[in-house]
């Protein structure tokens, strides 16, 4: 299944989730609620934290993390300039293994300001 | 090409692994048989290594790894409780960095089970 | 703080854990306590679980998380042999990047047999 | 040499720094320059360019990577609560594989706030 | 989109580095020419140079730098036993977990010879 | 136990070595002699192949694998411009993570040199 836009990543998502579930003991179940608590806004606001997210996944190279990383950022108004400072960091931190996973990241990035 | 499922997967490795063998040296070969001689009965026994091999290979993300020891797994009669545990632990290690590939291997095993 | 053997990696442990629970807000503390249920019985045993947290650590190559599943899987009564199988799957799946944390655990793991 | 403090750390970092100067070529020197670029204020200020470049040093588990960005956040005065949810995505996204880097990290930043 | 041949492969890469160029502010841009720079012929050669990177690429991982570390082998002649020395030093060194990236290497390498 | 000179690096692995082989089965010791035998002359000479492993246990991130890789390099006569370039290419794959790596990596090769 290719995911390489908004609405089929997400549809994706959608229908495997619900095997996610089904598969998920009670461990696994909790951490998906922390997963949501931890983004949410405290010190830092929501939009900083999605930033944090988005950068921690790519230097993990997880491309549908930085999918959904920049689903939210967008949500919350990330600007291109902010993302592309975001996006030299990660380089810069882990180096040229991550461009194939930036050059995905700013065609999806692209595809969703199109949206608009 | 796709390898959703065990057919299409393991039609892909059939077919990828006539040229891995002509491009492998005799260091790469020996490999190989080490990699099966791992796996085999000993101390532990098989499912338990397995289970080793499967979430060594969740918390390194390599779906590919993750699905060939899903079907080791589902041959040797490994319960959906036991995957659980076992996808439980390579999430707590190996953090939510790990979701997408748990994603993929659940609907993957899912699968396996339909085969019966 | 050298920590090669049982009893000084526990103490400090013990030392940074009073400044780690200080500085860790409401998420890190439900991801400590998922960490402990993740261990517990279920359909897998307690031991079966260490030897998945001791693989999972060793291909990820973390010394002290290593140390610590050692310890466990020496309480729960791991012998040699299995920790020798252990040690295999992992060098086999992670390579040879992964010795000289090899060589440390089993440094560790016989200096835990001294212990009795 | 240990580099559990500031003090030793920085000092540590001063006296490889002429060696690693020494052996260096043109691109590497480059590097460095464009690693110190990178977290220039811009769209995004300094303060969270240094968390972004925190939280990528956390999941890549590197100790002195971990150190060089808590040292400049707490000249940039991030708060305690800021880095504890720093920590937590760090955590949540990584896994229990960066505990031991944590625990190192709050002792680092804990010996920070004493230095005032 | 599919990549598991030359054309495809650099069709894509064509496509997505005009959106990359679009998105690269100056940090982003100046680590690309590095990233040129670091393999141009010195001390060592460009083809030991485009090795180097082949191998680093293997044991991080990634299957588009593996892709673009042929096509340069190739271009500057590198033999299939060179290849083999070279994937066999990858395996080794990052272990079993690499396997399913070297399928996919040889079996691109193996179109690159087909190409001439 | 500290190894930051040939003599102690040495004398350190000397010591454990004679654990690691008392807990090694079949497969450990195998994988230990293809180890070896992947660093062997070839196609390619065994001055290029340690420059592989070198830098693949840069991009890697272990201190121990360098230092191993760096005694052989120096004793098959790599010079310091060859290794300023292994390096930079290193530091531009893996990016500013590997920084303290290198940092330790030039002290260490400094240190060999000094031996002379």
């Amino acid at each position: 299944m290719d995911n390489n836009d908004r609405k089929s990543f997400e549809k994706e998502r959608y229908l495997l989730n619900d095997l996610l579930v089904q598969y998920s003991n009670k461990t696994t179940k909790r951490f998906f609620s922390l997963d949501t608590q931890a983004y949410e806004g405290g010190a830092l606001d929501k939009k900083t934290k999605e930033m944090l997210g988005m950068v921690a996944s790519l230097v993990l190279r997880c491309d549908d993390c930085i999918k959904y990383h920049l689903i939210q950022c967008h949500n919350l108004g990330v600007s291109d300039k902010e993302i592309e400072e975001v996006v030299a960091i990660g380089l810069i931190v882990g180096g040229s293994i991550t461009i194939p996973h930036i050059r995905r990241a700013v065609s999806f990035w692209d595809g969703l300001g199109e949206d608009k």
